[in-house]
């Protein structure tokens, strides 16, 4: 049984096997037959993307496909040994157990609670229902990690750019109205790291990568032949690009401290994706993984220009997912 | 690439055959594959009728169907050039975009705002979603169009009258205890002076159809050697008969002036289709969309009559949406 | 056209029979094409095991199935002759026939209210559903009875102790925060002793079973050679027991009473599945229908036993429903 929960649990050449396969599965729609496996999709949290590529792979695969939110669901319980005389009528023990008797596989969303730092770094929900389903689970994007936005990052890239190996990205971060959970940057750096690109981050001190993430990011460019900086300096970071990755993300440094983490983003609402920011680039592909805050995140000139990619993206989270969802059934 | 907007865009041929296919495939549900095609319900307004109809069409022709309502969405920024840093996190344009790669169809209800006229009139939502699509849109009710119900009530006539020409139909207005949207008057006006029935629309003063609607009813009219008029009195209107067709509406005079508005509706409230009026017609049909309250708008006398029609209606809703969304993807 | 209303009205033979194709359909979940039927499944509450056992029930049989909760529908009037001008758009009437001419069938969810105990007796909901459908409606837990879960019950017990008869059954009330339904509970004391097992109700005075649902488990009883026995001692209860079935509900002398209601309620804290209650049984199986209450209903020791069976119960639910679903469609 094979879960699948974030890409550095894969090497270079898996990576890079799953993304020609998807990019064949794009042309040619009706090539798998999963042979009418039933999947459940639960999102705890809100989806648009991720809710309709999925439903849209697995019937085109020939799977039924269920879609749950957190109203259907029963509040949950997550702590061992509760007594449950409150407002929680089911543990996730039971829901997940029950589940994964009914559906082949299970996906599952849930996002970073925003709250205690500790226990988003531990991606707890995920792996409670890694830990006790019977059939597979994949990510739909959790706390740390969001692997199906990063397998179609990288088909883009591939289609775009033909290689990966020294292409530059530059990942920078971008200002937003509100703290965004972490789990896109995460898993842009990771994957860009695994597949051998020379990589920028950039962003603005106080809104550093989590170490744990930043390690494992430059043990994948060692490994890969990539490369690593981090800069602080958005237009610099943007020099000689050939792709403009924007992603807005909440500060680490200030997780608990809401009041200091808003402050600390609001100084810095220059750190938006403009023309003047591409014009640095090698003629760079802007991406971005939507939803995009327009004139915020990224300038209307930018996300209009044809160097705008990010609906390509979106497209491919539908390929990349068929991919996946043949290596879990395979 | 066809877009399903409303019924005045096809000539009275085009629609003639629609509704003969419609019938065909009433007879026989299993007469269409159209081949796993994906397709999204995008419901920004309740349902019943509309959602389950597509649903089981969509799957009795071997499609797929995803249903997405309001808070399956992103809150949607509509407006050019907007600077998104409040509540709206995703710009139309990219919603669309998205959908439109993922799914071959995406149908749309989208509602009246019942706040400003002008913007209603205009229709942005569905216009917005034409604009930007990459593949077919379909109107499941529009501010100003309600296409598949005017389908399903040109079925339910042609099958009990066997044809449209010079059969007498009234479309009269109905006291409810809310303003409801003028996509349904519009559409059965539409279609039924289009088809070259003889017209009758009756309402108290202060409640007309749009001068814009009127006109495009009286070119029908002209054009099918039917015909169209407008009374005041609803047992006069009633006279002769073969269909009564119930609905309320809104004053358009007084859209903005919610209290007014209200004022003359409430002087009304003895427009219910009762037996009394059924009396005065030609052993007249009775029709409504659904939903209808009951012993408001129509007597359960009337309702619960042989002559009452408004479950045919709904069941065809089901034939007249496969019809459809075959010439959709032809 | 046949409705599934609950298990008594079958015979022993019939739902023996219908157990066992369950065990069938277990073994093989490709044995039956039900050739592109489409359902409704309506849910006016909550549901987790029954809306997606369903869900994979059907499309594993080749069905299509569309899934509506309470916010789906337009508010719903019950009353014969109402005026509907108050908040309630659409009558149950003409809401079930529009479903039921769409639908081939409809799953429907209907909970005991808890307001009025002579209305929740009557179960009206389901009984309007199947009085005004065109097509079969089947029950998937109304006020009175969920035949769904007793089927899936019977399965388990099927498998584990290979036979019905002169098995030993204790099905206990537990404590819970809330006054629970009594569907549960009425549709495994009367399936049991439909089975003819020997059957002991043990609940605390003041939590009686209806006398109209004691009156026909008697009456089973009888005819299935079984035996029926009440008693107020929750340890005494369990002795012997080859199963344990534990279930929570609130008390029917105090139904529209809640302070006395809870009262009664707090009283019996003591009333939980433990190791010590369990240690009084045959080394009995430990059963419930999910979601349970962790260390209040019953003990972790106990549920996370190997003598525990409640996840084995929650699978066939799936291959009961599908039994279920081939003898509606037969």
């Amino acid at each position: 049984m094979k879960h699948f929960y974030h890409l550095s649990e894969f090497n270079y050449e898996q990576v890079q096997s799953l993304v020609n396969r998807a990019i064949e599965l794009k042309a040619n729609r009706d090539l798998v037959d999963l042979k009418n496996r039933q999947v459940g999709l639960l999102f705890l949290n809100p989806s648009l993307r991720t809710r309709c590529s999925f439903e849209v792979a697995l019937r085109q695969m020939n799977c039924g496909v269920s879609t749950l939110d957190a109203q259907s669901l029963w509040k949950l319980e997550t702590e061992l040994g509760a007594v449950m005389d409150q407002d929680k009528s089911e543990h996730v023990r039971e829901a997940v157990g029950v589940l994964s008797r009914y559906f082949d596989a299970i996906g599952i969303r849930a996002f970073a609670q925003g709250v205690d730092r500790d226990q988003d770094l531990l991606d707890q929900t995920i792996r409670t229902f890694m830990e006790n389903s019977q059939s597979p689970v994949f990510n739909m994007e959790s706390a740390m990690y969001h692997p199906c936005q990063a397998m179609a990052d990288l088909i883009t890239i591939q289609e775009l750019l033909k290689t990966f190996s020294k292409k530059k990205i530059t990942i920078t971060w971008a200002y937003h109205p509100k703290a965004l959970p972490m789990a896109v940057p995460n898993s842009i750096l990771l994957a860009s790291t695994l597949m051998g690109m020379d990589v920028t981050l950039a962003h603005p001190p106080a809104f550093e990568i989590h170490s744990g993430i930043l390690d494992m990011a430059e043990n994948h460019a060692k490994k890969s032949d990539g490369s690593l900086r981090i800069v602080n300096d958005r237009l610099a970071a943007a020099e000689d690009a050939d792709i403009i990755y924007a992603k807005a993300w909440g500060g680490m440094s200030s997780y608990e401290d809401k009041e200091q983490e808003e402050a600390q983003r609001q100084a810095h609402k220059d750190w938006i994706v403009d023309s003047e920011l591409m014009s640095k680039s090698n003629r760079g592909l802007f991406m971005h993984c939507l939803p995009v805050r327009r004139n915020v995140v990224v300038s209307d000139s930018v996300l209009d220009s044809a160097r705008s990619v990010v609906l390509q993206q979106a497209e491919n989270r539908l390929h990349g997912q068929k991919a996946i969802l043949e290596w879990i059934f395979s």
